[in-house]
């Protein structure tokens, strides 16, 4: 429980200091400022007072209990500190000094002394290298932080992995006039961690939305573990940073984490959390999120008092994935009774400038009424003729009823309308400055919808598998020492979890591959099966389309002259299979998570338009379906146009078969299936491969 | 000349009113409250005074010359007011009533009426159903228009077709605290067009970038001539609403326009207008442009004093198609002497948060002398331990020399570093509350630069073409009175044209199929030749493959009768060609503008993932090179991952080639190439389609 580091009764500064700039100083004045509840305990063995509060020569000389206190003495000092705070009794530490495990072995030597300490007595840290935590709870008002920002109590609590991205976000919102409830930014995060954080806002019943940023995961699976309870509980809104390699690059060398990027993205979209790539779209989100309930799906309808951004506001609707469907008769003719003769009574409903409150009141009741409608954006421009004051009164009223979420593109100049200003924010009305804004986070209100509903599906255990043989296989492969498995190993794999593989044989030289061709039937495929040779196309070790014996002869003749300069070559001979959809699905192992699963049409669909889909195993039926689904090229594995698709159900057996192989044998570094044809009525897999 | 328009020495207002809430009212309280530097004349028959200036019973009755005169009164009486006008003298009249074209019939009588006055006294009109024009020039302060927003000058000029998006735009401007230089919404544009004021602009010294919000154009030709001239001068940027079918459908019934839209976006790029699809991004894409010179290139020197933010940062350049290469060692040594032992020396350079100006200003100075790096990103967060001010002064003395483009995502509260704040303002250094933000806007400048440098083309004009023999076959077609030319009709406009096409001839019977088959060579593809029977694949109209005379009869046989119910048909034979790749041109007529070019990969990238490009005609040669190179599938025409290519200079030939045909002749609505079979030596029409 991290109530006492949220909520503190008492807060001592280790490192308080006179200095007007510094960070020791800057944190008492932050606390001063924001007038917090509890007691504050500047430390400072130079001084008698800091900013006109007491100080004390050591911890110890503080008469009462302390249930946080930051560190902000330089890094060598910091181990004695925190046993001290230990001894006193201390619940929490932050720990604002940087100069640890980002620094090198030097600092991690400290990190780690300093966390045995603490350890011995039950104290918590936060950070080292870190900002601190801020709570705007009115009861509480706790700033234990150096930065500028002084937040009003609201509904929204941020926790971000850099503090510069949780500043921007925390100044964001505070210029827009929004609330925050918590914030935390925790640095190397040596103890407690983000899920730990997210954990307890989960259960913090003043926050209605958390915002998460971060770089990379220490621990990925915890904290998908933690993030799927608390994403149960209330929406979380995300942002990963490093999806492009060299933003990749660079987050890793700022955390020094695992999984980033892509990946970390993955991990949102599994959890349930609602993944962003715009801090300012992050932001917009929330305050929609702060106030407003959840659409029943994404069906649209607009109010307005001005053209122009009536149609920026549909181009934005639409392309965010959201629908403006017609009205009904019956609300149409409630609306020629209200609106003026000017009015266009459709969806949107256009009001026109000289609507008073009246006007928009009817709308809006019209649109909360209609079956047909989800969710209710308004374009609201404030003309100098109208009793704007009345009319936010109106949007206030129906915002009380909670009964479908609403949006404002709000088109004014605050200051003159500072009255209006003020309905329309205690009213709980989500405010922006453009059709686009307001339109994205309508659609982002309509993505936790569809994420909320979304079926989760099971992940299927296929049961006749011979799991011992296959660990046997591997186990000695691994034992001889080589990285890629012979195409005999791979295809023997496949085949005990039931992956459908074109009828194949090996051959210990020419001879039995003609044996073997024999056996299989015309036509057939030999390759080289060797270790040694991975990319085996490249360097012309498969022959295609043989159809007799001769010309396998003639075949396994030509590999061995121009392959086989270190003795006879060993082949592996395959029913040739022409035509179908090539298919490629392929795991490689993530550290600290598993394994991503990829799915895509092979040839140039996967070479050149890059058009795969990833999922962290293990699959479930339902993320399989979404596999096939979600690619650019979803209607070539559907069929459309006159053109026949593929065995969808196969292709969803093979992809969970492929992820429960994996899953089993996590020393499968990556493996694909490369292609796997599909028709209408069968898979099969026509080469593969496998690395431990 | 627009002068009297935007500069007007007088003004008077046909409709001034001493009802608080009424336009006449609030236009005259606009231009007092702007301190509008000439006389002010409300025109109002029953009051001696309006807003404590003199009124004047009649325009007849003012003493002195009148430049502009507003009109708002109803709309009935707007002609005659508009007849005095002309009497009076006045040079430019706006009229802010509403109820004309944009109301039907009745309307559009009452506005030929008033332009047909106007125009006997070389009036000019803006509007009517507009808001007007503003002008913030110290020496003008002209403010007609009935907005709410009071600008500062500045050097940005903004023309919106909707007054709503305008003032949306100027209003984002004045929130943050970016001046304007001219504004205009001209509503039904009766006589002054959003072209005509982008033509005065490109003239006007003060205005350094253009804003543009367009609907729909109503002479598209006319915009082009204009806006290609303006570009030259300065930077356009411009949106257009409408891009959803659903956004294209609200415009068109918005505004009535021709063109809108998708097109309006291919104008934008054939003219030199740099085209955004957000509002807010347009905003802040023209800060910088109204203070930054054009970066040569797309590589970025990063500054940051903060970690997080600069891989938000990375990210986002990234992603808008920027670089940020290494600097040089001789920029690492210098920085090895200035910066702090902490500080990171490379790409983005991280000044750590204790910088202040000396670390600053040598890190600008380094990425300024670097010749590997266009322009300067920078992450600012104002820490309360730092001399910020100092810090702002170095960025806005480097910024003075010009050199090369800067944008700041400044993090900090305003009101507590106001002075910063200032120093950054005045010394013109584009600041944003994003990293997202600030990289876009770079972005922005660096796809000007771009656009600037483009290489344009020519237009081809091929010469051995017969074009009388063509418009007879046109012609004929169209006196016959089908839409669809037969395939023999489509392909010897194809041969006149020099479009390369399979061996082919037409054939009145079974008998004379089989001859042409022999004559041709086998094999051939047979096709009904009807006009009645379009899409001759969906019928089992065309058989392929016909390897001798035997076949050709037993296909023409089948069809004859399956498809021959009216009688025997004529046919169409065909050299087969299989192999190649499939490739699609095509045009499509544009009203008031001239025809779409089409060019995409034929099959499921046209079907399926509508991998197609658009050019206006006539195309030129690097408009059609850039064709081939814009699509999505671009590396399958150029060969990539051991795949051949095509011959791009024949397919470039007959992009241009069908391009010229259809400018010869306006007449074509649509045709299309499909498929066009691509070989690495040579390309070749096997079906094509042309509709009048």
């Amino acid at each position: 429980m991290l109530d006492k580091l949220f909520k503190p009764n008492s807060i001592a500064i280790v490192g308080a200091s006179t200095k007007e700039l510094s960070i020791g100083n800057v944190i008492t004045k932050n606390l001063q400022k924001f007038e917090y509840k509890g007691p504050i305990y500047p430390i400072n063995p130079k001084s008698e007072e800091v900013r006109g509060l007491k100080a004390y020569p050591t911890i110890f000389d503080v008469p009462e209990e302390i249930d946080l206190a930051h560190i902000v003495i330089p890094p060598k000092f910091v181990p004695q500190a925190v046993e001290d705070c230990g001894k006193k009794g201390v619940k929490f530490v932050i720990i604002n000094t940087a100069g640890f495990k980002e620094m090198g072995p030097e600092g991690e030597v400290l990190e780690k002394d300093f966390l045995a300490r603490a350890k011995n007595y039950g104290l918590r840290i936060f950070g080292p290298n870190c900002q601190g935590i801020i709570n705007t709870d009115p009861e509480i008002k706790a700033y234990c932080d150096f930065t500028f920002t002084y937040p009003e109590p609201g509904y929204i609590s941020i926790v971000a992995q850099s503090g510069g991205v949780g500043a921007v976000i925390m100044q964001n919102l505070y210029d827009l006039d929004v609330g925050m409830r918590m914030y935390a930014s925790n640095g190397n995060a040596s103890d407690i961690s983000i899920p730990e954080i997210m954990r307890y806002w989960g259960d913090d019943e003043g926050t209605r939305v958390i915002l998460l940023y971060v770089e990379s995961l220490s621990n990925p699976k915890e904290f998908m573990r933690i993030a799927r309870q608390v994403t149960e509980k209330k929406p979380i809104l995300a942002m990963s940073a490093g999806r492009t390699k060299e933003g990749a690059r660079a987050a890793t060398s700022h955390t020094g984490g695992l999984a980033g990027g892509m990946t970390t993205e993955l991990i949102f979209e599994k959890t349930g959390i609602l993944s962003f790539r715009d801090t300012e779209e992050l932001c917009q989100a929330a305050i929609a999120f702060a106030t407003q309930p959840i659409p029943g799906g994404k069906r649209v309808g607009m109010i307005t008092n001005t053209g122009g951004p009536a149609i920026v506001a549909t181009d934005a609707l639409v392309s965010n994935g959201l629908e403006i469907p017609p009205i009904s008769d019956k609300a149409k003719e409630t609306l020629k009774g209200t609106l003026f003769a000017s009015a266009s009574i459709s969806n949107p409903i256009d009001v026109v400038a000289t609507a008073g409150a009246k006007q928009f009141r009817s709308a809006l009741d019209v649109m909360m009424e209609e079956e047909q409608i989800d969710s209710v954006y308004i374009n609201f421009v404030t003309p100098p003729f109208v009793d704007c004051d009345s009319v936010a009164r109106e949007f206030a009223e129906v915002n009380k009823q909670k009964k479908k979420p609403m949006v404002c593109n709000y088109m004014t100049d605050k200051p003159q309308w500072k009255e209006t200003t003020r309905i329309l924010k205690e009213g709980g009305i989500p405010c922006y400055n453009f059709p686009e804004t307001a339109a994205r986070a309508l659609a982002a209100l309509t993505r936790h919808h569809e994420i909320r509903t979304r079926e989760i599906g099971d992940v299927v255990e296929f049961n006749e598998i011979d799991k011992e043989r296959a660990g046997h296989i591997l186990q000695k492969a691994k034992e001889a020492g080589g990285e890629n498995l012979s195409a005999g190993e791979v295809y023997e794999l496949l085949t005990i979890y039931g992956i459908p593989v074109a009828k194949w044989r090996t051959a210990e030289n020419a001879a039995e591959a003609e044996k073997a061709a024999e056996a299989i039937g015309f036509p057939v495929v030999v390759k080289v099966d060797s270790e040694a040779i991975d990319h085996k196309t490249d360097v012309g070790g498969v022959i295609v389309n043989l159809t007799n014996a001769g010309a396998v002869r003639s075949a396994t003749g030509m590999l061995n002259k121009t392959l086989g300069t270190k003795g006879a070559l060993k082949f592996f001979v395959q029913r040739y299979m022409p035509g179908g959809r090539e298919l490629i699905i392929g795991a490689k192992s993530e550290k600290g998570l598993g394994h991503l699963i990829m799915f895509g049409l092979g040839g140039i669909h996967v070479e050149i338009f890059n058009d795969v889909v990833f999922k962290i195993s293990p699959v479930t039926t339902a993320e399989a379906q979404e596999m096939l689904t979600s690619i650019k090229a979803a209607a070539v594995i559907k069929g459309a146009r006159g053109r026949r698709g593929v065995n969808q159900k196969k292709v969803k057996e093979v992809i969970q078969r492929l992820s429960q192989l994996v899953t089993d044998f996590p020393m499968i570094e990556e493996m694909d299936l490369n292609p796997l044809i599909a028709h209408e009525d069968w898979v099969s897999v026509v080469d593969a491969r496998i690395r431990i």
